[in-house]
């Protein structure tokens, strides 16, 4: 097979740039854009694998889909707002029906968020997706993960656990009589996570930190807490959770701490700062939760009803041991 | 194996920022650049896969060398200045060896140009590289493949065929009796190929259009033909072509026409900007030559002392099919 690049994105890929920054898009060397005035760039780039990060055998759109959430997904932990991507594509073979339907899966999401795809590579190899998103934030504004401070709240949004449980289904690793209208939903929320892009706009000047919950709430408010030089207490009975997770027991609270992969966003907010917040969160549909607080002494204290858990024996636990 | 993402990036691949310009390198959820005013952002990207663009075998530093030089060629190619990369690096196992070659080699290159890596990925999964570049061109300055006009005259800089010649060499597919040095000239021209960065921004202004060289010369001003709504006219004598390959006989040009990864740059300029292109040229170490000229009438036209030449015959050659 000679995999013809160009006639690749031309067939597939190719748009006319339908925005004003774009002054090259598809079909040059690279790309280019202009980035608006009183603005920094915003970068990031994430990579999954066939057999590692989704079944070699998932649908093409499910697939194109999660490579461009998680992306956007980082844009939304910086607050930034998602503007270019330039997609890194290895396939196997020229699998017209597949092509068709990863690239509609990668319309579908990049229209609803306003991203354009302004250029990349086609190779041939095994199933790899890598894309390489860019977005703006007004300068200054950019949500780092080092900024938290002794007292202030942490909160999450949406709800925890829901795509590790999708997983376990998906897997057959748990058995769980569920109507299929909640199967479905847990088995979305973790093929077809929503970025919380809106929120992290809000969330400008008014958190002091930021990350996106990939890895399990465990593991990413912990980068946050070694990123600031801080630590922390939550409390298990405040976090956002499905019924189902909690009907689980003790053994379901490694999908809400350690599962990761539903990419919500965890951020700590100064006290005094409550009312700018609630005011931001009126302005966006997204439910965020206080699960605890930022503390001088280092470590991370998870209580459950005022009595502290040791987290070890979650499932998964690994970057706290 | 579990490969700790974030172990790996600090042992091998995390340097501060070293430019006021980068206002948040590795270790967020993304990075975060200042782009400096009146100018435009150029972005690119290029997966090697192993097995396909490189035996699996390579020197890690050779790999990580190829994979930063194609996407300088890009910036190159397009008049700008490469100022940051970011790195999606899938590997089978976590080799320490392997990485810390693989480091030496991009740091190397990235210092030689002073491009900082200010983000990325690793993944688990067959060896895979992708490289994603960002430059910066002044706004309207951008070298694109559109632009060239009847009576432009085309440039190729460096030589020709080099690359081709040591693919051959490297896979035993030609017999030739040359001294070391020379042998090692030529796998050194396919292995560590000489992104032409400082020519690209020279051209700033002066060339009408301009690609770099990677699919062969037929095929890369083939697209500038293409892009612009031109034809061309190339003598084959005037190629800047190594005496070996000359020695070659006929089947020697189908490695300057098609083998390609040379990763020269392809050109044309405007026939009054003739003394500005020597101006130009003078302040860069790097030779060109004129093969040609741009014509109305569409397709590539190749002559050999006069006579015209059936591109048709060599080997590699499906652009113009």
């Amino acid at each position: 097979m000679a995999l013809s690049e160009f006639e690749l994105i031309a067939r597939y890929f190719y748009r006319a740039p339908a925005h004003d920054d774009v002054e090259l898009g598809i079909g040059d060397d690279a790309a280019v854009v202009s980035v608006a005035p009183d603005h920094s760039l915003v970068m990031a780039l994430d990579t999954l694998v066939a057999g590692v990060h989704f079944p070699a055998d998932s649908r093409a759109d499910d697939i194109a889909y999660k490579a461009l959430a998680v992306n956007l997904s980082d844009m939304a932990a910086m607050g930034a707002h998602a503007n270019w991507m330039l997609l890194g594509l290895t396939l196997p073979q020229l699998d017209e029906a597949w092509l068709d339907a990863f690239s509609r899966g990668l319309k579908s999401l990049a229209d609803e968020y306003g991203v354009v795809l302004i250029g990349g590579d086609t190779t041939r190899g095994p199933l790899t997706v890598t894309v390489q998103i860019n977005g703006l934030v007004p300068q200054g504004q950019a949500l780092k993960r080092s900024g938290a401070q002794a007292g202030d709240l942490i909160y999450v949004s949406g709800q925890l656990g829901d795509a590790g449980l999708g997983l376990q289904l998906a897997l057959r690793q748990i058995q769980l009589d569920l109507p299929p209208a909640r199967r479905d939903y847990f088995l979305q929320r973790l093929q077809r996570p929503s970025p919380r892009l809106a929120l992290g706009r809000a969330l400008g000047g008014v958190a002091s930190a930021a990350i996106d919950i990939s890895d399990g709430l465990l593991a990413d408010l912990g980068h946050i807490l070694d990123a600031s030089g801080v630590g922390a207490e939550i409390h298990l009975e405040q976090l956002p959770v499905a019924p189902e997770i909690i009907g689980l027991g003790q053994q379901g609270w490694s999908l809400p701490l350690c599962a990761g992969d539903d990419y919500e966003l965890c951020f700590t907010v100064p006290p005094e700062r409550g009312a700018l917040l609630e005011a931001r969160l009126r302005s966006v549909d997204c439910p965020c939760r206080c699960i605890g607080r930022i503390e001088t002494h280092s470590g991370l204290r998870v209580l459950y009803n005022g009595e502290k858990v040791e987290t070890d024996s979650f499932k998964g636990y690994r970057h706290f041991d």
